[in-house]
């Protein structure tokens, strides 16, 4: 057992840390600003900041094998957290932002030649973005059973009718293709009745309608979170991913990464948080006295403290058990991150809000908009509920031969 | 001791929850699409509700004395309640909106009779509005004696310099007049240093900058929360309220009847909350049966009812409190309905959020929106955090004379 | 609606308050040297105490209608408040201490001419004591339904046999007669199976086992919790209580005002910690300072204060609610306040005791002893997860005909 | 980084399951019924128990060095925690018991050779009991400059005047040995105030008055927690441990494995509770289904493993970096884990407890005494907020340069 990081970490570690303080914080300002102008569109800083991140090798970091830096689930952790500490700017400036990661992995292990050429390679490259879209606002989707948007294979061609939303990075002008999830066969196995479509954001019948917002937010520069219609949607059979019947499988296999890039995310911007309340809570005075002397404060910092430690070392023992046991192996854990993580987070940016009086629900400081990302990530995937159920009857099956 | 309303309240009521049935709440669609085009301005609407709730006799229900309904704060605080569960309409259809509320509220009680008619009269009959600038963003403003604009005599004149924040509604521009609280004398005793002054908005030398954000609402339609600069502003000095060193004064009198309204309201948030979340749980199935069935979903439904039911209670017991021993009497009680009805509130409609999945975040539903007000009553006049530590101080002082 | 008690009320109160700092407060050291001699049996010095009540006219005040004080809900419970203060004297020096309370008002409303000459008088004197057998610890004991002991109707006898446990009281040797709930008709509709028969304690087969520990501690000089074995136990026909079938029906009139004097008492054991802690915070010093200037302590104490009023008056609203519209129409409340009130008093407990280090969970304060009493109150008659699991029926049901 | 045992520490591990399951846990039953009836003493078959320890090769694993095992923190933790699954009867088997085990290493670490050989010998070979007095009743510990037993020098002698309490393991009437700490010099720098001095249990002088309870708990099978009254209590000047004023370094370099031993077990008694959860709510049905369906029920399991998951990770990293970088290098993760644990394992425990109805809080599970043990460690040793204002403090010195 050993808890220190190793050499290639370390190196890309520091590398990573150098380029936050010398191009990524010193452009937030900047950012907010053309953010505010660019509507759906990246803000135009970015295109310079990625130039600069594959300048310093910090290109890709996120994906494993051959098409990308080649780390394992370990090493590239502790880099996902330092990019969550500006996570408007440094996920995307260093190509590893979602959802293009996760359907960069999609392609990668599931995309057949034509398809990793078309898409993946400018993908790769950030030339384009992509969306996925699985949630569907007529049913509760993290039953996956329950999706009912129909691919109905005609010919040569995939139909598809339905409806979607939450579709991340969708209304992104220079989002150019979207993963689908459907059903292709509802008489199938319930596993084995989704599928994935490539659907590239010009065709016909597939209507943008909106961005949905979260809280007041639409995350504009992000490329928002579209609600699409889909009407006689047409896609020729080989922008089918894998095989049909193989999207819940394909679901599974990309949600692990997800998990770990998220969670590490969220821990980077929660010691985001609590650097500024520290710093708030030094610089302001009430009734005679720093309010970093206030035993309250304290208090919360201390747990702040303590929940970050606890909740890192849980996610990067994931990331260990799914470079070494797999995925299936991690099962466990790679719920209980989704369980712990986004609500613990979410607790310590509340009360670094709570330190900044009303200047910390504003757009002044990054918190409020920090806290709506950790609160929506409580949903994202399927509540925290449903994940709580599964892992218990994990548990509880362990001991059903205890009973007498 | 009689937990029953009496009949006049009872009456009231009624004849609100049938306006409520009959006019608001087949008005929320359109005033949300007409509140996405309004910028700063109210949506237009709101004006024929207005003379319909005058119509109805339900107008200015939240005024005591002979200006308004006269009431006390015990037969409004239901009303409020009711007027909570569609808080961007109600309040304001009946004119008992924040902050005007409070603003005709000081007038009537300290106002001479020029500032009354000039001022208070147009409000009454919901032609103006008004704002009301206390916080500042450079000190923690929930330390009186910590503010920092100035407001110096000069001859026939008040000249005003400094900065405000937050101050909700001047982004309106039918917002006509702001009541702005600084220092006259900060040589005085730290209770004395505060004035009032009624600023008109299109006095030279205030530039009103920006709407400040409350995570990522503008709340337009409400007319903002503006930043605003003051360089050499100067009024009259009639527009002095009351006498030079009142501020503080009158802000406490303020305080305790706007409590009273904050934090009805916020419990008809909660109700509206409640019947969301039950409605979401009935209508969805995940795994076979419906959300309304989990054993989790059951225990915030239960646990939302239990809170409720106490946080109503207070605030009731507050107000009679108020109607009887007055708001020194009080003082523990209204500081106890602030410290607990925000936070609670706001985990009942995080919890409701949670039900609904993705679309609880989203401008679909009026959770988030609801989330984003609770959320910021945790600071608005004063983070909970002071009000516990003056709560506690009290009690302390219960117990002195037991040292031994 | 208003919230000051009426004449009467504040009359007695201020005559037992005078009791609880004349006779009870001085004799808890007493009690607790007695206590520690005495095994099961009460403290010697209860007898004196008694008389005292007595002659003080705080006697039985627990019981309406013409056996006892006639006091309504409303009137008695701010009374079992002032006896939780010292929860393990008062109630028993004025003759209202559970579970001869419920028995009495089992056998006032229900038993007939005999049996309340019989038993109901003694105990009205306060010259025996008596006991409740209704948990089983091989089921489930919340669900009714679970309920396995037998009574089997045997010519002019009823046959019992099956096992009990946490039957308070049961130890104490002037214990003299038990209610014994237990199932006559396993065929009938589920609600109607149960019976309820007294059983004089020195019936043969019978067979008092031992005291149940409730975290380490006996509860010695309360009579225990006992574990009894019931083998071919026969007591006469008469011995029923009301009518076979008629168990249930009992339980939840037994149930309601037990409810109010639990949570009232245990109102009253939190203002005997919060005076605890307040005390202890003042007196002690850590790094320079007393510890009542810590934040965390002094957030502590109000948080304390601010869920003691609300839990107050939602118990005294549900009093005034079985006053005037029944035990049945104050359904909700009776459960909500199960619900909020142990748990809530538990956690009021256990910060006085942090506060009180080692000390506060040893002999030498009564706090750990009152925090065993809360803790366990949350599993007395139904684990808190049962009723709010019924709560949210309820609250569901109120919203079935929103579904479309 | 690497999160799977070494070798040694699998086989250890193994070793001791295996003990557990042949020896620890069917000796159970038969424990208590001894422990009922042995007052103060060990029950008798902790003798046969350490016999097979000793022949197993399972003996003061605890221990580094020559002296012990040998075994680094890291090395042992995973052990202490399988110890802790039934901590009265596997620490104590092995040779593991504190405050058996503190004092041992501080005898090992800064004893002198006579020391060792009449005191560290005897407790190595398990043949006498010890026990540690730092605590006192009068005043508040946490902060050691508060502590007020006198320790004076006289000739050859030291003087020892004072109280303490809480002395854990002191009523065993085979304790031999006790450690006092005290201050020798109230003059020096106030942490070179206090001496740690040896003092033999048959001390003319040293009065070891009463046990003091811990909820109603004597732990008499640990020997109890004594309160001790010292009245001109005379050592020989050679029973000082290290030097005079060093008592404070000595306290501190006990207190890191202690915390690693603690909270280990803590893990494993949260296991342990676990295991008794899933087995109830698998074999108890309530309204015809096992509660182990019931869904507040699973999220209390799912919380369980999530949490077990932290705090083990979070100790084992702890025990690493004392390993690595020693323990002024590893004094957040100190603290971090007496925070975190006990709450957490309370946390657990107590819905353990809330699964098995009132059967928890008996005697007939070892919940309840589970329960108030580690209710007990959030006190010893300091209440956790000490520790929370220390931690936050460190966090804050970070942050000191970012002020401007």
């Amino acid at each position: 057992m050993d808890f220190g990081f190793d050499a290639k970490t370390e190196e890309l570690r520091e590398r990573l840390l150098t380029f936050m303080d010398e191009c990524v914080y010193p452009a937030e300002e900047a950012f907010e600003a053309q953010a505010a102008e660019s509507g759906w569109a990246s803000p135009p800083l970015l295109e310079d900041l990625k130039d600069e991140a594959r300048r310093r090798g910090l290109w890709n970091l996120f994906l494993p094998g051959e098409h990308g830096a080649g780390l394992t689930n370990l090493q590239y952790a502790p880099l996902a957290e330092i990019m969550g500490r500006s996570p408007r700017i440094a996920p995307t400036a260093t190509n590893c932002a979602a959802p293009d990661t996760g359907n960069m992995e999609v392609l990668s292990m599931f995309g057949d030649e034509w398809q990793r050429k078309e898409w993946l390679e400018p993908l790769l490259r950030g030339e384009i973005r992509s969306a996925f879209a699985m949630t569907e606002p007529d049913v509760a989707s993290s039953d996956a059973t329950n999706i009912s948007l129909s691919i109905v294979r005609d010919g040569d061609e995939y139909v598809i009718n339905g409806r979607k939303w939450f579709a991340s990075g969708a209304m992104n002008p220079n989002c150019r293709i979207l993963i689908v999830m459907g059903k292709t066969d509802p008489e199938a196995p319930s596993h084995r009745q989704q599928s994935m479509v490539l659907v590239p954001r010009d065709t016909p019948g597939m209507d943008i309608r909106r961005g949905m917002h979260v809280f007041g937010y639409t995350d504009g520069d992000h490329g928002g979170h579209a609600e699409i219609g889909f009407t006689d949607v047409r896609v020729p059979a080989d922008h089918l991913i894998g095989e049909e019947g193989g999207g819940f499988a394909i679901a599974q296999a990309r949600l692990g990464p997800g998990r770990i890039h998220h969670c590490m995310r969220l821990i980077g911007m929660a010691e985001r948080a609590v650097e500024l309340m520290c710093a708030r809570a030094l610089s302001r005075s009430t009734f005679g006295r720093p309010i970093a002397q206030q035993g309250v404060v304290q208090d919360w910092i201390a747990e702040s403290r303590v929940r970050i430690e606890q909740l890192r070392l849980l996610v990067l023992k994931t990331a260990w058990l799914m470079d070494t046991v797999g995925n299936r192996g991690a099962h466990t854990e790679i719920q209980a991150i989704k369980i712990a993580t986004p609500r613990d987070v979410e607790w310590i940016i509340d009360k670094a809000i709570q330190v900044h009086g009303a200047g910390g629900v504003s757009q002044d400081f990054p918190l409020a908009g920090l806290w709506a990302g950790a609160r929506s990530l409580r949903l994202a995937d399927g509540p925290d509920e449903v994940h709580k159920r599964s892992l218990a009857y994990r548990e509880l099956k362990k001991h059903m031969g205890d009973r007498s």
